[in-house]
């Protein structure tokens, strides 16, 4: 049995705490936010209470930490943890920091922790099942990768600034995405990006709709398309071109409903957000995760994966701020 | 807090322990099967203990039973929870013979409790999201309903021969979904049926592919075909026509993949089984029967609807077998 | 050079008379309507001139007629071109009575001429290729198909009460795409139907809405349900499920967009009705006509298809009528 | 009627020539290639004659030219046709050289005469309805387009090496489709390429595989991903996200029929080729440009939106080898 003790207690630390409470080998300890109303909630909604970090990190009998706090205390937890010896799982990204960043990979190296990051997009059925299938040859190589990644809609202002920009933010999902099916590094990044939707989000430093092309170290091409807001929803998709064909991921819906009227045949929007899109993921996440302190699985989604996202977000926000192609 | 006995440690009893598990007013206190590894092993994975039918009957502290036992079990199980005043969750059929089942449902009414039949498609999304687009009138008036429900293949012999015929055993779902789709009952039942994939089924006294058309008492139309085994998996589709559109339910798949190589495009097959397929309406119907025993919800697959639905599946074996329109 | 005769210069004249104006090997040379105007406009368009049914039938130089006028007019055309020795193109049905069709059948027979019967489904680029894969074995033997056709909307009351009712003016397609595609005759038919659109339609003693079940002297099943209104269009689909899977044909739409909105993912409706979509048919219908004159192909749909069809249309009036199954 | 004269009796001067024959007010007369076999039977079949280029622009009762005849032939003919006082319609692109191209579109200027450019696209059912809708408001301002454009198979060296690359051979309609849709002009073009299929395509100068990023002077993004090999067959298809919404281009199939078997739920695959995809683009084409002529409509793809789509492949040509963002 692994106590653990999960830091954050909003909706992604919900998620969590619910598939922790799932796991036979795993129990919720304590949970740390410092919105003390969300932390009891939480603590008491899975038989855990609430604690201070400190507490959290000199109790010996705590075996593994989440972290799905805010993204700016996520170094400062790795490294706290490392230190402790507790086995890690972190949100994305490591920090805003690549420096940061790395020191928290070294830390966790030289404690010999597992760091697993939670890249849930990797362990969604749909985009799972298209990386087993091109393991197994179904499209021979993968030589094009186009991968479409849109919010329903922007975020608060506040956010935007905090965010690190949203390469950073929203993009380095889709850039370890790239990573893990092309198996394949950036040679060259290119972004180009654009204020669209609101021109508040220009004038908080950032953008909101972008046109990423990475050209792989063997020359195969990948482009994104991401924009925050799509009027229908949550959609991400992605394709491989490979030299025997290609393979779709398509969104997922919350009903096979089709209706025929006057107008139109039409099906269901695509599930709303990432809590609901991603549901079947994080449940797959926590598990490896948990599997993975058993033992029984490698970690898929290593502190180094979270290191090489933030490379390309780097790369990217820098190729869109000075208009120009980076080299890697 | 009710405390349940589950009767039936079988596949379906499985997925209805599971649900109950995850219900916060709920605490599944006993299971009870025959075979007794079964009954120790699923008690075990939900804190329960096995017990005999006496025990649980004789237990004060028991609110709630779920009935997952063989189909023969179900009339006695039913009779002995209403006298013992007893909540009662029960698998389809109530029984394969309708005068018993009728005695049952005179039972439940005078003990007063609840009996909700397992009928788990009336909870399944996509289902229920069509009735309520019928309800909310997006296709007019429904004048027609083409119901498709094809097995991935049929079940051995010995079950066959205990199932009381196709009709009662598989169709039944399909009479309910009739009942509940059209908000109408039968005039005259027609089926026609066919033993086309095993020559064993039919030395069984049965058959294993049918075609039945219901005409109602307002003069609409429903055609409902069956089959025992689907190459492609378990088929569960139906369309409604109405004055002002149509509404079809098509079928689930685990992922959302396509594949495009030289010969095709292609998509996954449907999910294999009720197990996978129904997974969501099971849920929804114990947290459905758990909202009903707290008062938050009216019981919305009653004894009356078990028996209606046996009554057709009766008049259908007697059109077959007489080759005969039946009048209700 | 096969000169040509068309009787009809209505809808689905106008079609063929165009087909007919595609072959090399052949020219319409006259047009015939009582509708002078129309008959003038249609030998316009395509270089030929009216004429009188004499005419037509002693003009040696004639080696084929379309017959594509009223119903009540084609036995009488059919004898008469039979008598002349010319080749015979005929919409269905041959007549609405089944002796008169025999008849008709009988002197094309001893006359020795070819009489195809406008049963265009089967040239149809969907449906037929879901009949060559039947044969070339893709779903191994077929068991059940389900077929589902749906006008736009009801014809006016007058066309309704020359019809020969909803049997032989509307399923008749159905019921050759029945014996097409199984390949197998007819046991029992079964038909219940109702007036559901229009009450018109029921004074004119005629239903709008069917459901028919055919049981084939193998034990194979078919479901037909139809409607003379679909408030989406034209819906014209079937499916055939075989021991090794199912084939089924869809709609066919004007375009392949899909619109993403707030509210729904949409795509086209069908194509409106009939001209629209058997375009392709009735061009491959017209060049089979043309290449079983020239000795090349062996004609598929043929006056005991459409005796056949007329059987099936009949005895499923019957069973309407009567309330009762009709053995074939 | 108009008289035309034909250059290039290919694969795509048939599709015209078959297209002019169906114009009531057009009459083709002469068909002029140096393969006089191919001239004599095309011409032939439509009852043209062959003749010598000279003889075409001394021809006054000749009205049009049709040149789908060799890219290095475009210049020399459309300078000739306009010095005649010829209509032209030409097959893309006007010429490999800008500044020859330019010439052209001076000389066609001053002529007076029409040069409509064969972006058959625009013409196309799906394209144009996606136009349609776009302009009607259905999904706000368009922001983004995504285009996929990958051909079934490379063709042979020879062809690749006059080809002028990838950008102006095969990349141009895609520029096209980029103008049209978003009514905007680039600001910025980034091509990224490689050669992934076959090593002799970049022996011979050229690319296989290339991700373009267009940036719009109003700020808009546009990526096109195009490849020459998609083993699934011809992939054409663009999605435009909009401000309310998102509009999709699919893959045009030959029928509607869907397989279900042990393995998957089959579709066909796409049409294979361009002369398939796009009959009814080419149709509509050809009429429009005798609408144009009978001034009934004004010419959508002028040889202005030639020069501007050459303009954009010289840019990603650039961008590619010199690997830098073009600034328009």
């Amino acid at each position: 049995m692994i106590e653990c003790a999960l830091f954050g207690a909003g909706r992604i630390g919900k998620i969590h705490a619910g598939n922790v409470a799932r796991e036979s080998g795993a129990k919720l300890k304590y949970v740390i936010d410092p919105n003390e109303e969300a932390a009891s909630a939480l603590a008491a909604e899975h038989g855990a209470t609430t604690a201070t970090t400190e507490r959290v990190f000199a109790d010996k009998a705590i075996g593994a930490v989440m972290i799905c706090s805010y993204t700016d205390t996520h170094a400062d937890l790795i490294l706290a943890a490392a230190a402790a010896g507790k086995q890690i799982f972190c949100e994305k990204p490591i920090d805003l920091a690549i420096d940061r960043a790395r020191s928290c990979a070294d830390a966790v190296a030289r404690a010999g922790v597992t760091c697993m990051i939670g890249f849930q997009r990797r362990f969604d059925p749909t985009f799972s099942a298209i990386k087993t299938r091109i393991v197994a040859g179904e499209i021979g190589t993968p030589e094009m990768l186009i991968v479409t990644s849109r919010d329903p809609g922007a975020p608060p202002i506040p956010y935007i600034k905090s965010s690190g920009g949203i390469f950073k933010d929203m993009l380095i999902h889709d850039f370890d995405v790239f990573r893990w099916i092309l198996e394949d590094e950036a040679e060259t990044v290119h972004a180009n990006a654009s204020c669209l939707i609101d021109s508040a989000i220009a004038d908080a430093g950032d953008v909101d709709s972008t046109a990423v092309t990475i050209r792989t170290k063997t020359g195969r091409l990948c482009q994104i398309n991401t924009s925050r807001r799509a009027a229908y929803g949550y959609d991400q998709r992605f394709e491989v071109l490979g030299s025997a064909g290609m393979l779709q991921a398509g969104n997922h819906a919350p009903t096979q409903v089709t209706a025929y009227t006057k107008t139109a045949v039409a099906r269901d929007l695509p599930m709303h957000f990432f809590l609901e899109r991603y549901r079947a993921a994080y449940a797959n996440e926590m598990a490896h995760f948990f599997a993975v302190l058993a033992g029984k699985e490698k970690v898929r989604t290593t502190i180094e994966d979270g290191l090489k996202a933030l490379e390309l977000a780097e790369a990217a926000t820098t190729s869109w701020r000075e208009g120009r192609i980076v080299q890697m």
